[in-house]
């Protein structure tokens, strides 16, 4: 069953990439035009678009947006290729630790350099695949969202961290598509909402989503989960991923190790909502994934505000790995794979 | 060995409660005078003091305040002690959860009662008793700074929540001041602190404390913990407590218990220093504590600006418990309590 929502995260629009400003959410809902291969660079390092497959999309619009400008300079398709590489290479670089943008950008490439067609022929089909993905990021999360909805009981109350919705993705969300599609089958479930410091998508993105959508979600900090897990009102979590292991060890964002700890301790499951093009076979495990390192100044300071003593050290990992042996499943656009999971990852991609 | 901290949290002088305001720190450093029983109340709900032993020493102000104001109107003892009893109780009343609160308002209430003086010289009494209960405490915290650093190995680093230090006792602290003891016997010691949301106090008054005592502090926020643990960078946990039940079940900051978990996850020793005022031998469990709950814009809001959509649900319990069975030993004044901690306890007390 579809659940209509609301939000409309990024397209290919009159040769621009159009997003809505993400870092502005909930206070303001505008979008932005990308024009350039620069901007895109910068709106994903600033998290202006996030959610890793959002930014899969949107360095897919990077790539067109390189190939345009390339094509003001040159049609030696040769010049074109070697010109497009170090751009996608550019782009890939903006954040290490999502898949999904090496994933859509290295998609992009190949595709512009297995094309027979010219320079302008090549940048209308990079154009016409970045439309593609898209619709087909939109269709994947329906159906992360019907196999997920599966697993959600009637009345569930759904813990998840930071934001795995239609703003972390091309439209409707992994983690609240799930959500979604289980609310249109039954309007007594419930989101509880993990604040998810030092940059707060929970509080600001997915309160925002779900209360867009009419969705009930109750914001909590970090620290409570464990709380309400004891007192029985938390009856399963789902989380989404910027990065799966092909063992199935999940990086996502930090403080999802935790949550996954505390379920573990509580019984409660513990379910990980992501396409497969999240799942990154090339590596044997979580210790390999590398994690990206911000700015101490996302811990520090909230708002523009010091919220602590000048001369505290810093460190700021933005994802953590969850090993698999705390993943109860993981709900993908082929169905929900179950440990073992080197084996169910195996086949899935087979 | 002693270390010398340059923090004075709250001392009785020139007949008035004389405090830093916490709600200010780290911004600004400044001492309030508090005058009435009412003015005490307010103080101890707004969090203007906190932390469950300075709480105990300001409700023991407050109480002298209260005979104070009484003798104003009345030197009639029978008269006298039922109007003490009121705001005894009304003081009680201003935070439910930290037992120090009602035992040292209730020492205070006994010492009036069992008093062969006449009013005036009971106002005295509760003086005297209030400024030797500020110096037992400064002493009985320096005690278990000493049995808690014989914990620490050398070079350690000690993962702790909230603020269990001098600003959260009448000096020293309980958590911070193993902290302090262990840095005066080895400078190469070094703290992680959660931020502690909803109210931060990791973030604003634990790193003030460290920084201002030139103790070396890494802030992380509360989702951090595990990621730092898992890497190995955490040696111990040493937490506060706001009431501890006959069994051992610790009721601290909300948060305190996801910690214990992640802690028990990677077999770290998890500690709770406390006073032995600190421990309600009346309940047998941490199911009998009562959970403060405050109010929703702690969550919603930061710095006076949302951080959410209008219309999100909110729950925000201020404390959570943590069982017995993920704590490693108890550090008193009367030295390091280990499971099983029914019998530890009741030797301690017998």
């Amino acid at each position: 069953m579809e659940f209509k929502s609301k939000i409309k995260t990024i397209e290919w629009s009159n040769n621009v990439s159009k997003m809505v400003d993400q870092t502005l959410i909930p206070y303001e809902y505008k979008m932005v035009e990308i024009k350039s291969s620069k901007e895109m660079f910068d709106a994903i390092s600033t998290m202006i678009v996030r959610g890793a497959p959002a930014i899969g999309i949107a360095g897919a619009h990077g790539i067109v947006l390189a190939a345009m400008e390339i094509l003001q300079k040159t049609k030696d398709k040769e010049v074109f290729l070697t010109e497009l590489k170090k751009h996608a290479e550019y782009l890939k670089s903006a954040r290490p630790t999502a898949v999904n943008l090496m994933w859509a950008v290295d998609k992009q490439f190949e595709l512009a350099k297995n094309s027979q067609s010219d320079v302008q022929g090549i940048v209308e089909e990079l154009k016409q695949n970045a439309i593609k993905l898209e619709n087909e990021d939109i269709e994947i999360n329906k159906k992360i969202g019907d196999n997920g909805a599966d697993l959600v009981k009637k009345g569930a109350a759904i813990l998840t961290h930071c934001n795995a919705g239609a703003l972390a993705t091309a439209g409707y969300g992994t983690a609240l598509g799930v959500v979604r599609s289980a609310f249109a089958k039954d309007n007594t479930i419930q989101v509880f909402a993990d604040e998810t410091r030092p940059r707060l998508q929970g509080a600001r993105i997915t309160t925002f989503e779900l209360v867009t959508d009419g969705i009930p979600v109750t914001l909590i900090t970090d620290g409570m989960s464990g709380y309400f897990m004891k007192k029985g009102m938390i009856d399963m979590v789902i989380v989404g991923a910027d990065r799966i292991a092909a063992n199935g060890d999940t990086a996502n964002k930090i403080g999802t190790y935790n949550l996954a700890i505390a379920a573990k301790y509580h019984n409660i499951p513990f379910y990980v909502a992501a396409p497969l093009s999240t799942i990154d076979i090339s590596i044997k495990s979580g210790t390999e994934i590398p994690i990206e390192e911000r700015g101490s100044e996302e811990v520090t300071h909230i708002n523009g505000k010091s919220i602590c003593a000048a001369g505290v050290r810093v460190i700021n990992p933005g994802f953590d790995v969850t090993p698999n042996e705390l993943i109860s499943g993981i709900i993908t656009e082929k169905g929900v794979l179950y440990p073992d999971y080197t084996n169910s990852i195996k086949s899935v991609f087979s």
